[in-house]
C-alpha cells in the first residue's frame, strides 16, 4: 500500500507541473500519429477496410439535417438514439478530418457543437427521473459522460480548424457547464470507484486536455473530494455510493480500486468490456500527452494487463463467460474490445499473439495504434490455450476465478474471487463448463435485455434480482434453500472464498481447491475441482468434490444447469400432473419442478445431449438423497426468463458431507450421419472412500474395472502424506494426487 | 393411367428378353467408367479429396482382423454395428480394388463375403422380434437389404477377381438365399409401395443383375405377387401393409405409387432422402446393363424429378423442412444427397445448378457420376431462389406442397398435399416459416431420437403419436381440441386438401389457398396464405387468412409455434401458481399452461425474438377470444419431448369464422453491439371488413396510417370481382388482390 501512496504523491506532483501549451490533436491522434497513418493510408489493408467503413457511415450522415432535439426518451427512444448516433458521427467525422483533410467533416463537427452550444444552457436534468444521477441529454450521467468521451476526441480534431471565437463560445456555453454538472455538481455520479465514474473521469479529463485546463485534468485524475454523499446511498442497481474506507476518488483511485493486481475487473469481464474503454482511451491520451506520467506504467502496468485479463475471460469462440450481471454473447468483436486490442498492442509490449485476436476483429480503430496493429497484423502468432488463475481483491487476497482448459477444448471456470458489488451474484464458489466454445454447464447470466425496449426500456429486470442473482440460479451448493449472506450485497462485498491450492503444470490433470466460511453462518465449504483430459483415461472428465461442514442439519442443494435435452438418468423419476414451484423466495419460486425422484444408494448417473456432444455426470448419492428436476421460468408474469433446465442432487444431514462427482464429456450425434459415436461414459463408479478434517479419499472406476484414487489432503496441504485406504498403503506429496489403485 | 400400364407392359417385354453374359463390373461402376476414373485420377481435386478420404478409412479397417458377429442387438448394439462396418467397407473396398488395381481389396471383399457364406446358412431369424419383418443379419429386414446393396455393388467389383467356385460357393450358400429370404419368404417386406420394399427391390434387383439372374430381376421390378397379406396387417409405425387397391408390387410400381408427377415423396422429404438412394442406385444399375429400358425416362423422367423435389425441400442453408416423421438438421450434406446429386447430374441433364450442390457437399462418390460433377464442377451456376408448388398424389391430384421464398431468405412452407401414410403427421393446412434458414414458426418434427440407444433404443417414441402427429403439435386449426380424422392415418390417407390457386409470379406478393372438408366432418376450412417482400411496405410479412365454416359451434385453436424468446404481448396475460396441461388427450395432454388472457377488442399482438431478428404477430380478434400460452413437456415421464413454447389463439363460435394475422419479420438485435434495430413492426392493424361465402376482404394498416386491402375471391376465383367496401367501389379481376385503399 505504502508503493502506491507514495506513486499518487509523485504524478501529483507532475501534473502539477504541466503548464506548457497543448498541440493538436493530442487525444488519441497526435501530429506524429497522423504522419504515420497518412505515410501507410492506401497500403494497409486491414486499416483501410476499418476506414473505408467508417467513411461510408459518416459521409452518409453528414449529408442529412443536423438534428439536436430537446432530450426526451429513455434508452431506445428518440431523442436519445439521436444523441447517441451524434456523439458518434462527431468523433469519428473528427478523425476523418484529419486523416483526410477534407474540410467538410471539420465544418460538420463545428455546425453540430454549435448547436449543442444553443441547447445545452437551456437544459435542466433530463425529464426521467430513473437514474440515481440524472443527466442533461440523457437520461443518466453516464451516457453524458460517453458523449463527452467522443465529443472531446472530435473538439481535438477540429480545434485548430475553429477560430479562437468559436472555441470560446463552444467551451463556455457546452465544455465548461458540461464539466461542472459532470463532476462538481453531481458528486454520487463522479467520486465512485465504479466504472460510471470512469466514464465521467475519462470525458473531464480528455476534455480538460484538449481546453488545456489543469483543474479539469485534475478534478480527473483525483475527484472532487466531495464530503456530502451518505453512507447509505446506492444506485440504481443496488450498489453502495461509497464504500466504507473509501478515501480517494478520480481515475487513479478507479486504477486503484477496481482492479485486482492481476488485473480482474470486481465487476466482471461484461462490466470491465464497458470500463474498460475509457480507462483505456484516457490512459492513451494521457500518454500523449504527459508521458511523464508512464501511465502505462502505473500499478505494475496495470492497464495493460487488465486488457489480457478480459481477453482471457472468453471461450474459444471469444465469447465471455457470464459472470456476474452480463449478457450472454457479449465478445471479442465488441467494439471496446477492438480498440483496448489496439490500445495494448500499441501502448504495450507490441505481442504478436493480440495481432491474432486483431485479425478475427477484422478491424481496427483509426488512429495510430490501430495502424500499429494493422501495419503487423502478418506478424501474428497463435494465443496459448493456457489455464489461468487470476486472484482477486484490490490486494489480490480476494480468493480468484480460475480457468482451466485443455486439450479437447474443455475451459472450467471456478469463481472464487471477490463478490462484485452491485453487478454481483451470489455466486461463490460455483463453476461453469464449456467446450468448443457452447456453454455445457452454464450460467445464467443475467435477466436483462440490454437496450431492447420491450422490455422495460433495456433496464435490468426485476427476476435479475429474485433469480438470476441468487445462489439457486449457479452451480454452487444452496444450504437451506437459501442464498450467500442472505442475499446481501453489501455483506458478500466484505468476504471472499480463500484459495486452497492450484496446479496447472500438467496439462493433462490440473485441480484448483478453495474454502469459505462466510457465505453461510456456521458452515464449512471446500472445494476442489479437477479437469482430466489424458490418454490416462477413455474420455476427459470434471471431477468436482465439494466438502461441507454444519453442526447443525441442513439440507443442501447442489445444482447443475445442464445445457442440452436429457438422455438418461439411472433412478425412477415421478412427474407431475399439476406442476408446482421449487419454494418460496431466494429463486426458488422461479423454478418450475418437472420431476423428483430417489437418490440410487451409491451412484445417481445422468446424461444428456448438447450441441452434438454426450455428457454425462455420475454422482455419489445413497439413498436418503433426492433429485430433483427443474426447469426456470415460474413466477414470471412478462416472460422474462429463459426455460432452462437443472439437475438438483439434495442431501439432507449434519456434520461433515461430500458430494463427488464426475461430469465426462464423450461422443458425438450428428443429425446428419445419425450416428451415435461413444454415447455412453466411462467412468462406472464414483466412490468416496474417506472424508475427514484431514483427507478426501475418491475413487473411480472404469468400465473396464480399472480403479483409480484421487487423494486430496485437507490441511497441511504441502506437506507428505500417509493413509491406509481399503488396506492398502497410500502416500503421496502436496495436497493432490491421482493414481491407480 | 393408360400410358403407365403400356409402358410397364413394354418394359416387361424387353427385360424377359435379356440372356446375354454380363461383363463386370456392370452396376454403378463400368469399364467405360473405370477408364475414365483412371483417366482423371490426381487431375481431380474434388473426386481425389473423396477417394483419398474413403481410401484412408478402408486402409485402416482391412488391417483389423475380419469379424462377422452372430447377430444379436438392436441398432446401436455391437452386432448390428459391425454388419452395418462391413458392408460400407466391402462396398468401397470393391470400388478401390477397381479404381487402383490394388487386390489387397479384393483379397479383403473374398475373405469376408466367405465368411458370410459360412454364416448365413445357420442364421434363423433375428433374435430380435420387434420388427414386422424381421431380418437375419439384423433384427429387420430393411437392414439386411441395406446390406445387400452395398454388398451386391462389392460382389460386382470382385467378380472377375473371384474363381468360378469361389463365385459358386457364394452365391448357393450367400446370396440366393439371402435373396429368396428377403423376397419369397418375407412378402409383407417386399412388396410394399413403401420405401422398405424399393431397399429390397434394389438390393434383390442389383445382385440379380450381377448374378445375371433374370429371375431375381424380375422379382425386384414386379415384386413376388404374394397374395398371403392380409387388409389389416399394419408394420411398427401403423403403415398398411398393402394399401386398398394395390394390384402390383416391385421396383416400377413404387416409382408409380410413392411419388406425384412432380416427383413428391409422399411420406417427405426425410423419407424421400432414406428411399432415394435405393431408388437411384438401382435405376443407376439398370441404367448401366439395360439401357434400353430408360429407366431415367420412365414416368416423365420422374426420377430425375425426385432429386430436384428433395432438393427443393430445403432452407437456404441446406436442412430439409421437416414435414411428417423427420429428425430435424438432415440435410443436403447426408451421404445419401451426394449421390442423387452426382446422379441426377451424370444421368440427368448435366444441370450446372446441381454443381453449386454438390460444391457445397464438398464431396463425390467414387464413380463415373462423381466423376462426371467433380470434372465440372467448374461449370456451377447460382441455385435459384424460386418459389415452388409439388402437385401431390399419384395423379397429381392430391393436394400440393407450397414453398413459398423471397428476397429477405424468408421460406413460407404450405402443407396440404397427401397425409404421408405411416409416416403422416395431421398436418393438413399447417405452415412452418424461416428466415435466414432458422425457423422462426416451426413444425415439431418427430419425437425419435434415430439411433441413440440410450432413447428406447433409437426408435419412435411414444410422443411420437401421442404429441408430434397430432393436430395440435402443428401451426393449423385444431377443432374442439381434436386431431384431424378422428387420429386415423388410414382414413387421413383417403383425403387432402384442394388447392384453390395459388400465383408467384410476382416476387414481392405471392399467395397459395386451399381447402379442406375432409378433416373434421361438417366443418369447411380454406387458408389463403400470402408472403408480401416488397418496397411498398417496410417490412416484409405473411398474411394469414384462415376462414372456417360449421353449423354447430366449436371451439377453434390456432396455434403458432414461434421460435425464441417472448418480447411482448399486448394483453394483461396470467400466470399460474400450480401449472396445468392443456387438455387430456390428441397431445393437449403434453402442453403446459403457461399462461392464459382475454384477447383484446380488434387486435392481440405478440412478438419475440429469435436469432437475432425480431418478429411480431397480429391477430385480429374480439374480446371473448382467448390467448394461451402453452409449452411442449407435460405427461412425459422419459423427458422425450423438447420444452418448445407456442401461442394460441382460441375462438368459441358458430357458422363462418375467420382468423387474420400478419407475422412480420423486422429489424435485428446483436449482443456484440447490443443495438435494437427497427425491433417495433409496421403493421398496426389487421381488420377483417368482409368475410363471406365469395369474399373475404382484409384491412391493413400502416403505423404511418397508410390502408391496405387484401381481397380475396372465395369462389368464381377467376372471374372479375365488384364489391362496395366502406363505401368504396373495389373491383378486380382472379381470386387475389392487394391495393392501397
Ligand atoms: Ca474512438
Ligand atoms: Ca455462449
Ligand atoms: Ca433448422
Ligand atoms: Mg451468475
Ligand atoms: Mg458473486
Ligand atoms: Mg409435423
Ligand atoms: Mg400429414
Amino acid at each position: 500500500m505504502n508503493k502506491i501512496v507514495t506513486l499518487i504523491i509523485s504524478l501529483t506532483l507532475i501534473t502539477s507541473n504541466y503548464v506548457n501549451a497543448q498541440t493538436h490533436p493530442c487525444l488519441t491522434l497526435t501530429k506524429k500519429g497522423i504522419k504515420e497513418i497518412k505515410a501507410n493510408l492506401g497500403k494497409t489493408p486491414l486499416y483501410d477496410k476499418s476506414f473505408a467503413e467508417v467513411k461510408k457511415v459518416v459521409d452518409a450522415e453528414i449529408l442529412k439535417e443536423i438534428d439536436v432535439p430537446i432530450p426526451k426518451e429513455l434508452a431506445g427512444g428518440y431523442s436519445h438514439e439521436v444523441h447517441r448516433k451524434n456523439y458518434n458521427t462527431m468523433e469519428k467525422a473528427g478523425l476523418l478530418y484529419q486523416i483526410t483533410g477534407d474540410e467538410k467533416y471539420a465544418k460538420y463537427v463545428k455546425n453540430i457543437l454549435h448547436k449543442y452550444a444553443d441547447l445545452y444552457p437551456t437544459l435542466g436534468l433530463h425529464p426521467a427521473k430513473n437514474s440515481y444521477s440524472r443527466g442533461k441529454l440523457f437520461w443518466q450521467c453516464l451516457n453524458d459522460a460517453n458523449w463527452l468521451v467522443s465529443v472531446a476526441q472530435a473538439y481535438d480534431c477540429v480545434y485548430d480548424y475553429l477560430g479562437k471565437s468559436d472555441r470560446a463560445r463552444i467551451e463556455k456555453d457546452l465544455f465548461v457547464p458540461f464539466v461542472n454538472f459532470l463532476s462538481i455538481e453531481t458528486p454520487q455520479f463522479f467520486n465512485r470507484i465504479h466504472n460510471h465514474s470512469t466514464w465521467g473521469c475519462a470525458g473531464v479529463g480528455m476534455i480538460g486536455l484538449v481546453m488545456n485546463n489543469e483543474d479539469f485534468v485534475k478534478r480527473a485524475l483525483y475527484g472532487t473530494m466531495d464530503q456530502t454523499i451518505t453512507a447509505d446511498q446506492h444506485d440504481n442497481d443496488g450498489g453502495l455510493i461509497k464504500h466504507p474506507g473509501q478515501e480517494k476518488a478520480g481515475f487513479l483511485a478507479q486504477i486503484d480500486g477496481l482492479f485486482s493486481p492481476d488485473g480482474l475487473y470486481s465487476e466482471g469481464a461484461y462490466y470491465h468490456r464497458y470500463g474498460a474503454y475509457p480507462f483505456l482511451i484516457f490512459a492513451a491520451s494521457l500518454q500523449n500527452t504527459k508521458p511523464e506520467l508512464k501511465i502505462f506504467q502505473y500499478r505494475d502496468s496495470l492497464l495493460i494487463k487488465s486488457v489480457y485479463s478480459l481477453l482471457d475471460q472468453t471461450t474459444s469462440t471469444g465469447e465471455f463467460y457470464p459472470l456476474n450481471d452480463a449478457q450472454k454473447g457479449m465478445s471479442i468483436y465488441n467494439s471496446s474490445l477492438i480498440s483496448a486490442v489496439d490500445i495494448a498492442y500499441h501502448f504495450g509490449k507490441r505481442d504478436p499473439s493480440l495481432l491474432t485476436i486483431a485479425a478475427l476483429q477484422n478491424e481496427v480503430v483509426l488512429d495510430e495504434s490501430g495502424m500499429a496493429v494493422a501495419k503487423n497484423i502478418k506478424n501474428k502468432i497463435p494465443l496459448p490455450n493456457k489455464s489461468i488463475i487470476y486472484k482477486d481483491g484490490i490486494d489480490g487476497k480476494g480468493g480468484a476465478i480460475g480457468i482451466l482448459r485443455s486439450k479437447s477444448d474443455l475451459n472450467l471456470v471456478f469463481k472464487s474471487g471477490t463478490h462484485g458489488m452491485g453487478h454481483g451474484h451470489f455466486d461463490q464458489m460455483s463453476y461453469s463448463f464449456y467446450k468448443n466454445g457452447k456453454e455445457v454447464v452454464q450460467d445464467y447470466g443475467m435477466a436483462r435485455f440490454v437496450n431492447i425496449e420491450q422490455k422495460a426500456g433495456g433496464v435490468y429486470l426485476p427476476e435479475n434480482n429474485t433469480f438470476a442473482k441468487q445462489t439457486i440460479a449457479h452451480n454452487t451448493l444452496v444450504i437451506n434453500q437459501k442464498t450467500q449472506y442472505g442475499g446481501d450485497s453489501d455483506e458478500a462485498d466484505k468476504y471472499s472464498p480463500k484459495l486452497n491450492y492450484y496446479n496447472f503444470s500438467n496439462p493433462e490433470v490440473q485441480y484448483i481447491s478453495s474454502r469459505d466460511s462466510n457465505a453461510y453462518q456456521g458452515v464449512f465449504q471446500n472445494r476442489t475441482l479437477v479437469l482430466v483430459d489424458s490418454k490416462e483415461f477413455k474420455n476427459p472428465f470434471v471431477l468436482d468434490v465439494f466438502n461441507v461442514n454444519s453442526e447443525t442439519e441442513n439440507t443442501y442443494d447442489l445444482p447443475l444447469y445442464f445445457m442440452g435435452h436429457l438422455m438418461s438418468i439411472s433412478t425412477k423419476v415421478t412427474i407431475p400432473n399439476q406442476m408446482q414451484k421449487l419454494g418460496k423466495s431466494d429463486g426458488y419460486q422461479h423454478i418450475w419442478k418437472e420431476g423428483d425422484a430417489k437418490a440410487n444408494e451409491g451412484n445417481t448417473n445422468f446424461s444428456w445431449l448438447g450441441d452434438g456432444v454426450f455428457y454425462t455426470y455420475i454422482t455419489a448419492t445413497t439413498g436418503s438423497d433426492s433429485i430433483l428436476l427443474g426447469r426456470s421460468g415460474a413466477s414470471d408474469p412478462n416472460f422474462n426468463l429463459r426455460r432452462d433446465p437443472m439437475f438438483i442432487v439434495r442431501k439432507k444431514t449434519t456434520g461433515p458431507t461430500t458430494f463427488a462427482s464426475v461430469l465426462e464429456a464423450h461422443g458425438s450425434y450428428s443429425p446428419v450421419t445419425e450416428k451415435a459415436i461413444n454415447s455412453y461414459s466411462d467412468i462406472s463408479a464414483v466412490e468416496v472412500l474417506v472424508s475427514n478434517k484431514d483427507y478426501t479419499i475418491i475413487k473411480l472406476k472404469t468400465k473396464e474395472n480399472k480403479n483409480w484414487l484421487v487423494a486430496l489432503a485437507n490441511q497441511n496441504e504441502e506437506k507428505q502424506h500417509a493413509i491406509k485406504v481399503e488396506g492398502k498403503d497410500l502416500s503421496w506429496n502436496g495436497p493432490f494426487k491421482l493414481l491407480k489403485f
